[in-house]
């Protein structure tokens, strides 16, 4: 049995805690917070929750540790701190500080002599495999990343700041023209507004200026102004009622050319539709703390990503089996 | 530069050929054949065609070489043969037989200090291996595999033998339905006459019987007598004008659930659309022989498949310039 521990119970503790539950190898035995213990209850039967200073003294009952920490500033500090002391996996997501956050877990795993992935989930992660399997194959292409239908958590927390705002919660949602005009192969130029469209559900305060609320957000600068936004305004029981879940999804879509004179036309596209975005994320990271676990025991330390890890490295099946069924 | 040689120049050969075109990092440095060598015309300059009695004297000249020949008898005896000699790459496909080729072929390479990869290609190949990903990722849920629209080659060679058939361009084609029903996360229950149907164009000699013809088509076990076939009589002109390139594609698809209570569903697709079959399979097959050169070099010898070799071997990009933009 492989012993996880998830540090940090939100969205996305609640679903690599899921995750564990559907991995016969594994087995879920604590969890941790940085608020007070008592407060959190979790899921499975049996698990203590202990205060993030219990990590410390459990080096010896985990062997992989799940960071479940935000991208902004808990695991720039908590991926490299815990490396020194166990193999982890996060879902670091902030793609300009890859390069520093690879260096920096790289160099407290290797000497500690743990094995580490970073940013594993869809994206980064599935997304990223398959735009690079993509680029391989067809070195004379182009690629395009899609996403939605689904919930952006910063796009609804940007809304939910603006005064007058109870709730939000925004949907990206691919245009379907330009899914078209890429699926043909014809390799289109499309601009951020072409490729997206956004939609907000807004909860607002009673006596609210829902005019300007609307012109707010529709003109917010980053989040929104390169966008054609729909604004709804809806009651509290609504909000509830059609949009407490978190779906998402999208799709990698790599089209290129073969053939002497360029005359075959390729497309190749990898396509997420996910009911729970933090349980599917949780999936993917439950299998990434398989391979971490096996690439540890033989010695593989260091910092890894996807791009790193050979697949057969994510099952609990030997190479006998994966060959007999799955090639 | 990697130096690619390719034993075999049928559509797979001419494929990988215009493959190593697109690569700039690998070089087509021979062509071997079984045939007179006169007699084949190659269509990179420079390169030159010999017969296959001289491989065992160019390997100091070849660091991959590329086998393009047929999984019924070929490959069985050439794949291990020249494992012996060379880094190899083939696209054995014959599922049944995989284990037994996977163990002749890894003795081989391993006494020699080469590395091979075997069945390589996009079924099996990339397809196997978002089979795995997506099996690993999602435990709790079913696969999926829809090949066409395209031709098949061992289908259109059937009818070919039929009495009275000139000609034959057979298509797969998946149905549009069992793909929905796939897509929704119901997980259906597919007869194999629900998935596919099979469309024939066939020539036939003058005063060949027709009816009876299309009666032996629709009726043959194995290859037709499980689906509903549609044969279609036209002239060689039409073949040459309608039918004369080699299409194909399908997906991968894997439906499944998480959460405490299955709650939430989740749709995993891998869709290819190729206008040319052997073109793609060849661009497969050269990125592999990339990561064959490099596993070699590392001293990582024996037989892989694609679930034994990390993503990051594939690339010619180093792995800080992976992760910077493509992760």
């Amino acid at each position: 049995m492989i012993k996880v521990g998830i540090f940090g119970y939100g969205n996305l503790g609640k679903g690599v805690e899921c995750a564990i539950a559907k991995n016969s190898d594994m087995e879920l035995v604590a969890v941790f917070t940085r608020r007070d213990p008592a407060s959190v209850q979790v899921k499975t039967a049996g698990v203590q929750v202990y205060h993030e200073d219990a990590l410390k003294d459990m080096t010896d009952k985990i062997d992989v540790l799940v960071l479940c920490g935000g991208s902004a500033t808990d695991l720039p500090e908590q991926t490299p701190k815990y490396a020194a002391l166990y193999n982890v996996v996060d879902s670091f997501d902030t793609h300009a500080r890859i390069p520093e956050h690879f260096a920096n877990v790289d160099a407290a795993a290797k000497k500690a002599g743990k094995t580490c992935v970073i940013s594993c989930g869809w994206d980064p992660g599935m997304f990223s495999l398959n735009r690079l399997y993509a680029n391989c194959i067809l070195p004379d292409g182009k690629d395009y990343t899609f996403w939605g239908k689904g919930v952006s958590q910063g796009h609804s927390d940007a809304v939910r700041r603006i005064e007058g705002v109870k709730d939000c919660r925004q949907y990206t949602i691919p245009v379907e023209a330009a899914l078209e005009a890429v699926r043909s192969g014809k390799q289109p130029e499309l601009t951020t507004r072409e490729k997206h469209t956004r939609e907000c559900f807004v909860v607002a305060e009673e006596g609210a200026d829902l005019a300007k609320i609307e012109a707010e957000i529709k003109n917010m600068p980053n989040y929104f102004s390169d966008y054609d936004t729909t604004v709804h305004f809806i009651t509290e029981e609504e909000m509830k009622r059609d949009h407490s879940g978190l779906p998402h999804g999208g799709c990698v879509i790599r089209t290129g050319v073969t053939g002497f004179n360029n005359e075959n036309t390729h497309v190749v596209e990898y396509n997420l539709k996910l009911d729970s975005n933090p349980e599917f994320t949780g999936s993917v990271i439950a299998a990434y703390a398989r391979a971490v676990a096996k690439l540890n025991a033989e010695g593989q330390n260091g910092c890894k990503t996807v791009f790193d890890i050979a697949p057969a490295y994510l099952s609990n099946l030997s190479g006998e089996d994966l060959r007999a069924h799955l090639l």
